[in-house]
């Protein structure tokens, strides 16, 4: 039972006393409670970045593993508390999209028209109602303290799924902007975007590898900048136009834009939201779906 | 035995090796310890906002936890190094006021005019004397690696609090800055102050929910702005004149300013030292104390 | 055996979800494994920076511990990846030098003028090659989660070193830049400079305590300024001529100048690289090298 890791995932900050709170609460109730962090690094309120970061980490820690993610503007409205039990891992947070990369994994029809999907089979969900496994008093504005919490640390402990409260069988779907792709016979032309700049200045796009994958040659195109094929390293294998710029794929398979020993964000003061266009040439072997 | 977790709260800064260092050095001593952080985000010598964290925060850990506490910007002059002991929990630091609001919650008299407070009955407190659990050398600039986590680290392996140095009868106390309120018979007014701006944006203010029990209407204003009324959750249910702005009480129970998905920091420019003053209307049935 | 603990150190910055993948890794190997944090506020691929830190910080924990550590600007290419066993904890990264600090303790003999040093007696190093110890595949852009973590986590459940790859005997050393110190019947000239700059603003300087351990008096000069004497602590017991300046001897034994209750690197508008002269005079006892 101690070997069950509870992981948290917020957008408190760095160190921020509200996380020391909330491992302070499940240690109160599972006084050998394992308790990691992923992230807290979270941008504040930015719903889309926690889901992408938990759909991206959470196969990364073990299948036993609680994974307790708050990044909830909406706390103390009517949004729903949940739990999201899947094969590779338990999540507890609220009920507003933050789990929708944890799902898509397992998805075989699309999301509804109205931001909800359908609980997919393997998966099942609950609305956390069973107040006996709260803190009491709780606030209107810090559920992963008074809520999410105390419902892990009881999970932890061993009490079944069920006790928690009643099965749903919708959450709420935040979908990614996804890249568009042109077709032709000389090669394919993907629009996408950069999603995140990373610690070290690294831009990353909602481009994938896939995308990619039938791609002979590849020229990515960012503010006016053209960077001619994928380097494998940050040293920039291929050489490029401007001498300093790297593409490659990352590895949470997205392609990346990066300055050998430095950082891309500044060198282009670029960062989230910014265009990023490629145009591929087929192999020689290799056929669009319009050919 | 290996169920007592080690707290550390110090104004490091997140991730800073001291803290690694720190930590290192109890596991050393007790290498079944299980450490925590509660948070290293004091700002730098900010010994007030330390005890101000430490109140508010010390109650959500095991009663059998003991915190290393290191804001200390007079380490290895003559102020003295601590254990204090409470039903709920020990703490385990330079006497410089840093556990004001831990040991208020325990008083029945007021602190002395001097700057010290005499030990609740309850309460316990030490000064660390024995050198004996102690790093050698001991440095004059990093108590914090030196004695206090060697000294938290014996007493997780049991030894007995007597065993640290003898009992002392008086620590410092750092009195808060309380808000003033002016009664009559329409309502009060209450002059307070931002004393802190969370990672959020949220400004914090030293007037808590229960100065404002008896309102009948509440009307908060700060920089030249009126929010009229309080919020339940972040989302504003209460109309506002500004249409961003919210006041509401936040979950540590100190009113607080706050901006729907935005940080009030940023939106008002502002931060701790601001005025925040409040006027209130009576219910119909409630008395102010003149009346 | 769940008693080796497993320190991370890396440049991903505070609370990086790289650092939680990496945890998460390290989990499913080995559910029982102790991870710390020595820091991840190493500066983004600041190699020297990071081998300093280890070096000065890795004698704090136990001679059991297993540290990772991740600056690794050539990750992909063709530096080797290292496993090095000490007297004192054994060490999982890349061969780039960070490992300087470690070992630099142990050698007898001059580092190579190519920027290798040979692996001293009492210590040893393997390359790591054995991939069923790894994450499959291994990206070529994070190899602190698919090569460096699981290789530890392994160690850490008792596989002998001899089973991660082929003894190496030398490896990658970073030679940190000395000072220069010169001679003279009435006192020495030392030139140094900061090295760093840590949380507080303190300027932390590459001249040692026993730079200065024969000196009857020390003035430092730094940006025009002038200290006169060292200060045991941060409150300027010496009197100083700025009367906000002081210099000391920091708890890692470097000489070190900092602003009583503030920042120096603020106050003097300045960081790694500037100049630090000292004048000493002899005591009346010592003599110099030269006499």
């Amino acid at each position: 039972m101690d070997s069950i890791p509870i992981v948290l995932t917020t957008d408190f900050g760095a160190s921020s006393p509200a996380v020391g709170v909330m491992k302070g609460v499940i240690l109160t109730i599972n006084s050998q409670a394992n308790i990691l962090d992923l992230t807290h690094q979270v941008s504040p309120q930015n719903v889309l970045q926690g889901a992408r970061i938990l759909g991206g980490s959470h196969g990364y820690f073990p299948r036993s593993a609680i994974h307790v993610a708050v990044v909830d503007p909406g706390v103390g409205t009517s949004r729903q508390a949940l739990l999201l039990t899947t094969p590779h891992g338990r999540f507890v947070g609220p009920d507003n999209g933050l789990f929708s990369g944890v799902i898509l994994g397992y998805l075989s029809e699309s999301p509804s028209a109205d931001g909800s999907v359908a609980i997919p089979s393997g998966c099942s969900a609950r609305a956390l109602t069973q107040a006996k496994y709260w803190l009491d008093p709780v606030s209107n504005t810090f559920h992963g303290r008074d809520i999410f919490s105390p419902v892990a640390a009881h999970l932890s402990l061993g009490i079944p799924d069920s006790d928690v409260g009643p099965v749903v069988d919708k959450i709420r779907f935040l979908a990614s902007p996804q890249p568009s792709i042109e077709y032709s016979s000389q090669g394919n032309t993907i629009r996408g975007e950069v999603v995140q700049s990373d610690h070290f200045g690294n831009l990353i796009t909602n481009i994938t590898a896939r995308d990619l994958a039938q791609a002979a040659t590849v020229t990515v195109q960012i503010k006016g900048r053209e960077i001619p094929g994928l380097s494998k390293t940050f040293h920039g294998a291929a050489p490029t136009v401007d001498g300093e710029l790297v593409a490659l794929i990352s590895s949470s398979g997205y392609l990346e834009i990066a300055v050998t020993d430095g950082s891309a964000a500044n060198y282009l003061d670029s960062g989230p939201g910014e265009a990023v266009n490629i145009h591929t040439s087929h192999a020689p072997d290799s056929h669009s779906p319009e050919s």
